[in-house]
This record gives structure tokens, sequence and C-alpha cells, in this order.
């Protein structure tokens, strides 16, 4: 089948001939892949950035946001049949842990990441596992959807981790309105009345948000963490979601955090440099966030099946992987794009 | 009246004559101190660590953690009467805004905090408010007490943050068995059954923590990272509390915990520095902590009446607050140091 | 000053002459009233109902939820001045005990209730506390937000509370849709995005249901807790919040709970009879709601100013305050009944 | 091999000659029992009181608390094998839906609930799941902790479920101290500092109770609400955990409960009959207890491992399960029953 090869770090991946997945566990599902997104962790990954953390697995078929139909499945799965339509958990799990016992899937201790750690969706097949599979309505185009299964579970899990800060009065600071930004002002919307402030770079990137429900929005302009400042009374934001995290969003986040506030990183590629005096002198947080859990993306999908999240995104065949992770370096995609085998 | 003020920073305070408060507001209260603790924030006060957070108003009386006998109230106070044995709050606070509405008295944003932005307890009188007096039973000596006024309601604010995290099974690494170090000891062992790991320089300071419940011992002693890792099996500790927070803790602290833990930030003085990357791949927590409220107050005064919190004090006159000074940047302070006017 | 005075129970107020209130401590403050809402509790009240919990303290003015202008202040009053517009938490408190210094001003241990405990404001003044008022914009009208005062503090407080339980997939039920229920319909769909299910007998009220946020309605014809049970595939919904809770309603509220479900009590009148086999075997709770918090009214304020808690009132004149009592008892209000003076 | 057979209600259960259980699926595991625990529920089914909740199917095999070594194991087992010794949650689940994904086990959609719904582990093997067996030290004697994976994680998840009440000055009372009651005691002595007030009839299982950690005892005499009122001011207790809930426990355990405070069902066989308006106008609450989480079942085994609480019990041969039972009905068993096959 074709997939999308990485066979070298700093070198773009190419579109390769490799054997199809075959069973071998019993609760292995085969699925054949409708839609695979591509994200900016793809260009992290060609980086090498992941290696240290994860062991990228050289050469190997990429993508880790995958939606489609299940193809195959072992002797011991139940809870999906062939031909069901699917989007996937990133991270199928052993589900005896105590993380999977509790829940946190994206703490298995024995979890695998397609498309990171083993061979992933930018393929005409995928191995998962049936605990990944969360069934959707067979009516439901896997293109459509398929990012959701990471760009929206991250920003899903960490608007849901923020829900008790953000009461009516709050502010939440939004920084980046891509892939995962453009989702999280809309769980932002739907699942909270705070005040949204979306700070971006770009004019188009802030006019999508306004149209997704950002209160405020602000140019990334040099001014903006004052800009931010001035929205609050000076105070700063309750919430920060930095679904950037790097070239100095990690410093502008932090410093539009308000006193008692939290500063969630999402995004990643800076580093975070901050006294511990700043720290403990106005009690502020920093929460890391990775993925989500199962039931948080069976949850984003009733989200979506009832209107209140809609993703922005655009297709490519799967021989343009290229393209598409080309366009995503130049900030020429707005919202997601999808790879279609 | 006697007062240990400090005229310069960089320079040691010195006891000298200045006129007793007087009440000026209706919920003024003033209190005849009977116990004044010396903390290492006065050592870096007399930095000038934190002049550029509090403005150090210069000269003026140190002392922030303090406990007496009420001596003279405003008109409108109703809580306490002259003659009451009282703790005091380290922050008498507005009662009016949001923070203090909800309970959370550190962030009154009208607050003040005696002994760093305005005269402290280091003297025979302090001027505080009606909201920052926890009334104690009559037969309580302030000296004995007063040193849960800033280092037990700081140790006790950061372990109640931590309860729902130190589940039996859980292991929580306590860096550091000063003033606060060696109270929060004794809240873990009090409020929970997690596994509980303490990491100090000083072998005699280990000896204590020993004795007030904890389960390991480590010797900071340049492996103790890997004496951590050793003793969870390789994972890390679910939370560190860092009661240092300098000279190095704080990477080792955030070294030390596991994958979706939480580093609490108690002691200041260093900086952190942690790639993003590292943040979000283990979903990993920093936590500021800083004093605690009113009821925190309260609720550890009813675990030291129950003999669950035991203070280690060495108690000085005032007119030796030099000493304790010396004493406790030297690391002669088991516990500690408490001036008595 | 004219006022709305009970003199027995199971007669009607009457309307009469009182002496004006006066200050006389030091954090008093007497309003101007603008506007006070009758609520069912009033009818309770007249029924003798709140007697035993409260000692209603006949003869006495009626009026537990409005909103005004400052008219004088005690010599203690700092966050109010004379002319202010403001809308009243209707439990004045003492700001010392447990409760107060934790924010949960409905359960000071030493609180009046004006309207209930002591003389309200269906008059045209009324004695409260500096700590019961929020103050408002200066052109907000006070009859236009005085239902917020109670019927909204409570609606609010409840949703607020169930807000963890409503995650995307759930359902939550509410019965009853009068003055704090269409209050709640709105916060639900503000705050969350569970799919909202409305019953209540009046086909108008779930006609106003629907405009306000519900997806769902069910008439209450004797029917509508299998209506209920169709809705949810059998299982019933995650939470029901219970504005009425007397006449059966108390039964079907927890019927229609699912199984790890929570039934939450607000209206009464009822009496609730439950096996303990039934509790335990579903593990399902009844949560009882009261008012709620000053910060929760602010909440509430910041909600409404955002227009997403709309009112529906009807005014009175403070003299036909039998005739409002009338056509609320007989059903002929939609939303809510304000006198104004 | 021999069980404990239930033929009908109100007739004692007999010792029979039934066929082994067998493997059917890829995650069935067949354990050898090692311990049975005999409950208060066994007497309620042989009463019939669990039929129209359960379908108790005549006739069965009792035995719902079961440790052992593990005998067999299905194709796609992957969390034991063949002679580790375990103890096992009640409730083997489908680890597929909703509540298996959030670590809710006991609210799973498809689980069998061994000794109530299908055959129990009173006998020489049981059939059970991968998913429910908690791997243990193999020196672990299985009769020592049986008792601990019925009684021992109900108490255990309803003491869980109190910790955020239960803050230093706080009140728990527990009512009833038999094989529930004596662990939730030690329990909340392990992970809380509440002062522990336990009530039952019998003045030796409150000797009991003092010797686990109680700080205080009252003869549940006829005045034993009055007493608890004494103990606490007036107030009440802030949480009331009734391991009883049947003849008129169900009405102190409430009366008992202070405003605010949360009334915990665990034990049952009475019914609660509150007035609304007692639910809201004090803000109380009832909560629904039942078992209790896999994760919940190994933490209770490090708190065992560590000492924090310790079993009473007695072993009966399982061919004295009549025995057991009746000595259970008079009152006999301090602690738990314990039948060794």
């Amino acid at each position: 089948m074709k997939a999308v090869r990485l066979h070298a770090f700093h070198a773009p991946p190419v579109v390769g001939e490799v054997p199809e997945p075959t069973i071998s566990g019993p609760l292995d599902v085969i699925v054949k892949v409708g839609g695979a997104g591509v994200c900016r962790t793809d260009l992290h990954i060609i980086e090498g950035q992941w290696d240290a953390a994860m062991g990228t697995p050289l050469p190997y078929t990429l993508g880790h946001e995958n939606a489609g139909w299940v193809h195959e499945v072992g002797s011991a799965v139940t809870n999906v049949t062939v031909g069901d339509t699917v989007i996937l958990h990133p991270t199928p799990t052993c589900g005896f842990c105590r993380a999977c016992r509790a829940g946190a899937d994206m703490h298995c201790v024995a979890s695998t990441f397609p498309g990171l750690s083993t061979d992933g969706g930018m393929a005409e097949y995928l191995l998962t596992s049936a605990r990944a599979c969360v069934k959707l309505d067979p009516r439901t185009a896997p293109e459509d959807v398929a990012a959701l299964a990471d760009a929206g579970i991250t920003a899903y899990h960490a608007v849901r981790k923020a829900i008790p800060l953000l009461y009516p009065g709050t502010t939440c600071v939004v920084m980046g309105v891509g892939g995962l930004g453009h989702i999280g002002v809309q769980c932002l919307a739907a699942l909270t009345a705070t005040t949204i402030v979306v700070v971006d770079r770009n004019p188009e990137a802030l006019k999508l948000a306004e149209s997704l429900g950002a209160d405020h929005t602000v140019v990334a302009d040099g001014i903006h963490v004052q800009a931010v400042a001035d929205l609050t009374g000076g105070a700063g934001a309750d919430v920060v979601l930095d679904f950037v995290a790097e070239q100095g969003a990690e410093h502008d986040g932090w410093a539009m955090t308000r006193r008692a506030g939290s500063y969630f990183v999402i995004g990643y590629g800076g580093t975070v440099r901050i006294p511990t005096l700043d720290i403990i002198s106005t009690e502020r947080n920093i929460v890391g966030n990775i993925v989500g859990t199962y039931n948080e993306l069976a949850e984003l999908m009733a989200l979506a099946q009832a209107g209140k999240v809609t993703l922005h995104t655009r297709t490519y065949p799967l021989t343009a992987a290229a393209d598409a992770l080309a366009d995503l370096d130049a900030g020429r995609v707005r919202g997601r794009a999808i790879l279609v085998p």
C-alpha cells in the first residue's frame, strides 16, 4: 500500500510502497484510513525534536490523527465490527495499568503512539487496537472529522481542564489560532461564558477566531502583552491557553497570566525561564497538556455532532503530503490540512 | 517600643525604639506580640529580593509570622476583644474583593503584608486588622504557635492542595526540612497515606524528618534525583513539594516529578528553565504556592491542638534578632527560630 | 413609608405604613428599593411553611429579592457610597465565621434573611449590610434585575454546582420553568453543552423554555417520566434540576435520574421517600440547594450584562402586591413578578 | 466442586456439588478461591431484597467478596498468569463503555456481579474476568484479605469520596462498626484528621472502634442523635457515613448531619423520608455509595500492606457457611466472617 514515509530527520518524507499491516494480537484492529491530519508535530518530528522523548523509529510512516473504516479485527474485539466508521484515539492503550483504569489514556504505561512511535495513518491502512476506536454515525465522512483525533482532542482536553477556572467574569487568552486553536476557541465558547481573547500574528487567523466566538482579538505585534493587560484592567487573564509555546510565546503567555491564574502549555518548541520568586509571589501555575482521554474524544464528537465545533480543513491527496507539510510550515493553512488516501 | 528595624538592604537589621502603633480604622486591631517567627524570607528581604514585588518600605520593622494578645480594637471590631490570645493571618485583607469573598485571602487586591509591605511583628506591638485574627484557647502560649502563622500556613496550604493527588500508593517528595518543611512532613502524615520521601543536605534534618513521619530520607548529595527514581520504580514522585527552590533544587525537584505529576514551588530564589516539549510530553504541572487562607490557618490550629503537628522551635529575646538571623543563615536552626519580645 | 406587611399566616399581606429603617451598626446600609421580586416562597411563608425553620416574625414586611440605590451607610462601610445602584445578596452575613471566610455566604452562622427572618424589601426602604451589596453599572434599572437577587442566584448556584457533571453527551432535565427555572435554562445553555430537557405542566412555559435554549420539552402530563427515559435511551438524565419538588415532582425527578446521577432539589413543599437500597444500588445523589454565594451573584450579573441571561418579568406597583401574589399562585406569571415602589 | 447454593428465598443456602466453571471468553479467568467473605448483603439476598434490582438467578452460588489464586486464563489475558495470588474486584466489567473508560467500574453497563447476578465465590472455583483481578504479593494469604474485596472497597470508596469534606476541625460520624464500618474507621484515621465519632448498638463494637481510631464512641441507645449534637456544639456532623441505613438509622443519620453537610448512605434496608424544605433550607446532601473502582481496590491494598488497615475476621470452613450466616445475623461477628474452601 501507499504510505508517507520519513527516512531521515531534516529530509522531506516521501510517498512509497509498504506492506499492509496485519493482525497479530486478539485486540488488534486494522482501519482503512479515510482522513489523516497534518500537524505541526509532523514538522517537529521531521526536525528530530521528538526523537529523545519517543525514539522516532526511522524509517516509518507519519500520521497520528486518523479516522476511517474498520477493515479487520482480532479475535477478542467486541466493540467494533468490520465496516464501522471510526475515529481513533491517538494512543492505543493497554487497558490494565493504573492510568488506563483511571481513564487517563494518555498516561498508559504501555501505549503506542502510531505516527510517533510506530507506523501512523498517512497510509491506506493503519494498525491500531480495539481500545482506540470511537464508533461514529456511519454517515460521517472520516476526512471531515479526522482533525478531531489529535488537534481536536488536545484542544478539548486543555479547555475541559480549564472550565472550573473560567466562570463568568473571567478572561481566557488563546494564543495561536491554527489547527488546535481554532477548535479551542469553539470549545471555550460552547462550554464557558468566559471572555475569549485571541492572540495571533496573522490577521486572517484572527478573523476566523472572531467568527468562531472570540470576544476580542489581538495581533501579536510586540505589544500584545500590554494589550491583554489593557483588556483585563491591568490584571491579566485567568487562564492562558498557549497553542504556540515557542519563539517567545512561552514568555508572553506567562506574562499575560494574572495572579492566581494558570498558564496552560499546549504547543511546544520553546523553553520557559521563570524565577521561582515570580511563581510563588503570585501563586501562578504552569499546566502541561497532552492529547486527552478516550471519553474526551467521545465528548468532542458529541459537540461536533451538535454543530458546536466545526472544523476548518483543506484536503490533499495522500500523494501530496509534501505540499500539505510545506503549506503548514509556511502558514498557508487556515485550520487543518487533511490527507485523503 | 522596641522593634527590629531594617534600614538598608544587605545590612543587618537593628533593634531600635519606634512609636507604638495606633488605631485609625474601625476594623484595626493592635496586638501585643508574644512570638515572632524568623524566616528565610527575612534573609531574602534583607538581600533586596522582595523589593521589586512588594516595594520594601525602608526603614521598617521586620516580622511576618506573629501571635500574641489583643491589646486594642477599632470601633467596628466584633470578632475579638482585648485580652484574647490570637494568631495572625499574615495578610490583613479588605473583605470585599472577589478573592476575599471566595476565601482566597492571600489574593486580596487590597491587603497589606506586615513585615513585608508595612511594619511587622518583630516588635512589642503590631497593627493588624480584625480579619487577620484567629482566636485561640487562652492557655496557648503565643511563642509556641507563632511559627504556624507563616511557615505553618504555607506548608499546610501546599499540602492541602496536594491531597487529591496523594492517594494510597503514591509518593510525595519533600525537599528541605527547615521551618516550613518540618511542618509539611507532619501535615502529609496527618492528612494522607502517601509514601513520604524527604530530601535535605543535612543529616540532622533528615533525622528530624524521620521522627515526624518520613518513610524514606535521602541526603541531597548529588545523586538524590536518582535515589528518588530508585524509590519509585524509575517513575518519580507524584508530587514534589519544594521548600527550597533555589541553588539547583528547582531543577532536581522537576526531575523527580513523574509523568502526570505536579511540582509544587514553595521556596524561592532560583529560576526554573524547562523546555515546553518536556512539559507537554509528560503533562506535568508546576504549581505556585503562597501563604494560605484564613480558614487554613484555623484548620492548622485544629491539627496542632490535636497534637498532629508539633513545632520544633528555638526562642531568642527580641534583642537577639541578629543572632537568630545569623543562625538561620548558617543552617544552625532545626525547625524555627522565634523572637520573644 | 409604605410596606407589604404579613400580619398572620393564611391571610393575604396588606400594604401599610411603617417607620423607615435606621442605621445602627457601622456596616449597615439602607437601600431605596427599586424592585422587589415576588416569589413562590412568599406564598409558602404566608402558608406558614417557613415558620419552623426560620421563625417568621409576624407582623413583618415581605420581600427577599431586591435591588435599588444606596440611601445611607454606616460609619465603617467602604465598598459602596450613597447613590450607588446595587443588587442585594439575600442574606447579610457576619463576615467572620468559617462559612463566610470560605465564601459560603448562605451558610453564615449569624446571617439574617430580610423578607424571611426580618423586614424585607417590599417597601420603600430596606435595611441590609455592606457585605450584601453588589455594585452595578449606574445605568441599570433595579426593577430589571431584581429577580436575579434570589430567583437568579438560586438557579445559577444549582447550575454552577452541576457543571462538572454536565459534559457534552449528557442530559439535564429542568423541572418547572417559572421564576427560577427560566433562568436555570439560560444558565445551562450559557455554561454547558448538555442536552437540556424541560418538563412543565404549562405549554406556554415550555414555549418560553424553547426560546431560551431547551433542546427538548416535555409536558408534565403523567407520562413525562417515560418521556425522559425515551429521550435518554432508557437511562435517565445525568442531572435533574427540580425547581418544583412538591406535588409529586419530587418522585418524578428522582425517577428521571440515571444511575450514578444527581437529583438537585431546589423547589420545596413535598417529601422524598426513597428506599436506601434504591439509593445505593444505583449510587445516586440527592443534592440540596439554597440561594448562592456573593460571588455567584456577581458572576450572574456578568452573565446578564453579556446578554446571556435575560429576565422575563412583569411589574406591578408596590400597592398591587396582592394582585402579584394572586397571579403567581394561579400560574398567570411567565417568568417573575416584580413590585416597584 | 463444593459450592454454597441458594435454592429459594427465605430458605438457608446449602452446600452442594456443582460442575467447575470453564473458560469460554478470551478474557475469562478462573480463580481457585482462597477466601470468600460473608456479608449482610447475603442475608438480604436470601430475604429476596435484591431480586427486583438484580434478578437473583435461583438456584445459584453465593459469595461476592473473594480472593484466591489464578487457576486458568482465557486466550487474551495478559495481566495475570496461572498461580498469581489475586483479590477480585466484585464486578467484572466490559472495559469499553463510558463508565469503564472513566474508571467507574461499578457503573459498567455490561458488568456481572458474581454472587448477586451469577455464580459467586462461596465455592472451590470462581469464574471472573481479567479486568477484575488485582495481583497481590504472592506471600499474601487470600483468606486474610478477602474482606477487602467488597466490605473494604465499599467502605474505602465512601471515605475517599468524603475526604474533601473532612478537613481538620470537622466531625465525621460512622454509624455501624461491622464488616464495613470497622474498615471505614481505619480509612478515616489513615486519610483524614477529622474527629471520628462512632455510633453502634453494641458496646463491644464500640471498643473495637476505639482501638481502630475512633475519637468518640456513642451507644445507639435512643439518645444518640442528641449525643452527636452535644459533641459538635449543636451543629451536627459534617459527614455521616451510614453503614446501617435501616431500622431507623436512616433517620438518625440525616438528623445528625449538619447544615451544608452530607449524609452518605452505604448500608440499606430502610427508607429515607425527608421534606424537600428540610433538604433545601439546610442545603444538605444525600450521597449514594456502591462498591468502588478497580483502582480504589488497589489503593486499599496499598493501605493494608502499609499496616494502616487491619481486618478483624473469623474464618469458617466452606461447609460451615450456614453457621457463618447465622452468626452474622445474630450479631455475633466482630469484623468479618470468611469462608475458606
